[in-house]
């Protein structure tokens, strides 16, 4: 059984192999930097995790787990020109350093290099015995692998349509932020359970876990947004607000507000001229009126012990699921 | 065996029926809008011929084929997008009916709708008696698919580079266009071949009529920029020269002008102001002078015997190559 940290070394160790042709250098310099700005690795560490949980031989699923990371930064790529950003983790975007269209089509080069990883792994089949268990379980995976590739784009489409709505309800914002940020851990953690050719049921069970997790983490992430401490967050406070981002505190606050702070509310978010400080106090007022802090605080907390749960029913012994636990809690910063 | 004309029909019958979810409109509107936008559909009615040599059940490999044909049109859509293109087949392109954000996001979910298409096909798995050889087959089918996915990318980058490039080879070009055009034709034919399970050779011989046929039919697109009949070509005459585009025949005329001509090409080519059909007609001037025309024949004709060589080698009876052969025939609009 691998730590966690013992798995964000060989996955970075990994990514750093990865072939890339040298004839066509200015496609792959981009995608290169982009693979190496960092991050903690979270996919591709959740993966061989539950693979783990079964099975020690996690180099055989190495290029599965690589697969999800270069998915995930080419999401990154790319929602970055469509958001118009200029930094991600401290250094300029690709289309900044570069170009957009080099970042349109070094991004486009990684989701094909996601796939080739994804299924041209030998070390996976490099074993004597090929079974046909094998193969259905590359291809169970496989069938997860597009779930998730499909359905994060499905999430960037919503997220972007919520921008030009004025009323997104509760259920539509937790589809959009499940497509967006969950998905990725689920399909991970499945994909690891799926390989190891784990039971149906494990199957499902880590999928809700990663489901519940990262739906956890992200309302965790509006919250810090609001009441985050800037020294920690890293984000400066009061973004979303700012930007009248349809948030689970900014839906619940326009649900449960009384008509007076209701109306207060929608002129904040209607005004296209106002002092930055001055709209996030007066929302950030709005939301302590309501008690949005507590609200989401709860929701929080159901998600998290909804996603702990799953992980308890896993048909595994209790003491192999230490990482994945230290791993959940770790991610919502929980000391216990 | 089916006719060219069926398999279209069978192919256009099939795009139509592509699952797309409804939930999210915007990203698959314009995803039906590019597919639905015509188009030969050359490339998966390549694959279900070569697979057609061998096997009559052509419906078990439908899902490869649409994926190929979805892969194209994505390509098409995001080169549109970098090329700041109006119009694609006489209708507005997708990110100037919809916007850019709009293309990218289709785009990105086309490649992997390619991907569920190759990978999530029931049809080909479908029979009672699942094999370790079928499952091998769609292990090096896919194998295929993805040298033709990042080969294509490799093939825009570098048709990037060449325009900064004031000295393109001959050799550089023909490696551009075997990327850009070729791969798609001979990948869609080695896949079909694949997945019939056909021996290697064949898989090869079918893999190098199509790149040849490729390289031939650019080839005869770059020359018909220049000698092609306006009304019959369908694009205006002397593009590439306007644009300075390094085609076959401008490199060859770099190569085999007097320092006469090639001092006055290098000037048309500096020139930034200019009358348009001024150095249309002064390029072409130099290129008869040269007779470039004919040594672009003389290796459109190679290419093409090549071509048709690797399709007289198939193991494989020769009526059942009549309608591969007809294909190759009409591409380059030959009557013998």
């Amino acid at each position: 059984m691998h730590s966690q940290q013992e798995l964000t070394k060989i996955v970075n160790d990994a990514l750093q192999q990865i072939k890339m042709n040298p004839n066509v250098d200015r496609l792959y310099q981009p995608i290169r930097y982009a693979i190496d700005n960092g991050g903690k690795r979270i996919r591709p560490v959740l993966m061989l995790m539950a693979y783990n949980l079964y099975r020690d031989d996690i180099s055989r699923i190495i290029n599965n787990a690589l697969a999800m990371e270069v998915y995930h930064n080419f999401t990154l790529l790319h929602d970055d020109v469509m958001d118009k950003a200029e930094m991600r983790r401290g250094k300029p975007c690709v289309h900044v350093k570069w170009d957009e269209n080099t970042a349109i089509l070094s991004g486009d080069t990684m989701l094909a290099m996601a796939y080739r990883l994804m299924s041209e792994n030998d070390d996976f089949f490099n074993e004597k015995d090929v079974s046909l268990a094998q193969y259905q379980a590359m291809r169970d995976a496989t069938a997860t692998f597009n779930q998730a590739t499909i359905g994060v784009c499905e999430g960037q489409q919503l997220d972007m349509d919520f921008e030009a709505m004025d009323d997104v309800a509760e259920e539509q914002y937790m589809e959009m932020i499940r497509l967006k940020t969950s998905l990725l851990l689920s399909c991970s953690l499945k994909i690891g359970a799926q390989l190891a050719c784990a039971s149906q049921e494990d199957c499902d069970l880590l999928y809700t876990f990663g489901e519940k997790i990262g739906l956890a983490f992200q309302l965790q992430d509006d919250l810090l947004d609001v009441y985050g401490d800037p020294k920690v967050f890293g984000k400066n406070i009061g973004g979303d607000i700012v930007e009248n981002k349809k948030t689970f505190m900014l839906i619940k606050a326009l649900e449960s507000a009384d008509s007076t702070s209701r109306e207060l509310l929608e002129q904040w978010i209607a005004k296209k001229e106002f002092d930055r400080q001055q709209k996030i106090d007066a929302v950030t007022y709005i939301y302590n009126v309501c008690d949005i802090r507590a609200v989401c605080e709860k929701k929080i907390e159901t998600l998290f012990e909804e996603g702990m749960d799953a992980l308890a029913r896993l048909n595994v012994e209790e003491e192999k699921k230490e990482p994945l636990r230290g791993f959940a809690m770790n991610l919502m910063k929980r000391n216990s």
